[in-house]
């Protein structure tokens, strides 16, 4: 399926919205328990979206569009949250994480990319040449990554509360796939 | 971790309005697209809660209360949500679900249960001897669960869109892990 800009924009603006449903003024058992060991919480996946769009997608098209893959993306720091979160409430996190995302859709609006711009390449530091559109579809994906993330996180904290039926939840059985998912 | 009821029930509170945040209005490429065959789509799992809500958890929960293990649950229809959603918007799904969800949390509250409640038993067809707080906690697992798919159903979607970036997204690796996820 071919990337549409307007799809992209459009599931990027409901992102907070649904967390905010999901999360807010929900008991800490949900939002601060994590899987185990160094894994994250929701409270931390909100604090790397929030990194995220700070310093990675609108920077990284910028750089797209003024460099090309003359010069190579920063990679993107994982550990960044941990910075962004220090010292909030989950409630302010899912403030800031609105505000900035109303933000960033902005800017993206003011870019005004058209067929061609969306071609351009850019240099990533693992996989060589990314093209703009392949960015840009990776922030909305990111953010389905991050939610699927959220429900297995929280889902983990109820494997022994549901009994037998452990068997029958998909959710449980989920293992991330991946060390950056 | 023990089962705590007020924990569940704030969840099963906040799932419509992260449904709602996440889906009302978002382009049909997001929300009637499945995985292919047979699978589902996110207004197919919408269908699927409601479907649940009225015929599934509080009916089964009552069970317990009445019958004990004198009784074997109804299998859960999980087909029943065609015929919940035929002929209907998303967004009437949604209002339906966030109805429904609010009614079935008003009966539920009004069980009064306590923790002898709890501990009473009845009979799965599968797995035999259950008890209130594993079905009850189940309920609130089984809406992650559907989360958790319903955001790898989108994710689906974009698998070609975003490129290279495909390995680093772990929802896109995701298998359902069971056929009822």
């Amino acid at each position: 399926m071919e990337h549409n800009l307007e799809d992209t924009i459009a599931l990027l603006g409901r992102t907070p919205a649904a967390l905010d449903g999901l999360l807010r003024d929900l008991p800490e058992t949900w939002t601060l328990r994590n899987e185990g060991g160094e894994t994250w919480s929701a409270f931390d996946i909100v604090g790397h979206l929030i990194h995220g769009d700070r310093t990675d997608w609108i920077p990284r098209a910028r750089m797209i569009l003024e460099f090309g893959e003359s010069r190579t993306f920063e990679p993107f720091d994982r550990l960044g949250q941990v910075r962004e979160s220090e010292g909030k409430s989950l409630g302010q996190l899912l403030d800031e994480f609105a505000r900035l995302r109303k933000e960033k859709l902005g800017e993206l609006r003011a870019l005004n990319l058209g067929r061609e711009d969306l071609e351009r390449r850019g240099r990533h530091p693992v996989f060589g040449a990314v093209t703009l559109s392949e960015l840009l579809a990776t922030w909305a994906a990111h953010d389905l990554t991050h939610l699927h993330q959220i429900s297995r996180v929280m889902a983990h904290q109820y494997r022994e509360a549901v009994g037998p039926w452990v068997r029958f939840l998909g959710v449980m059985h989920c293992d991330g796939h991946s060390s950056s998912s």
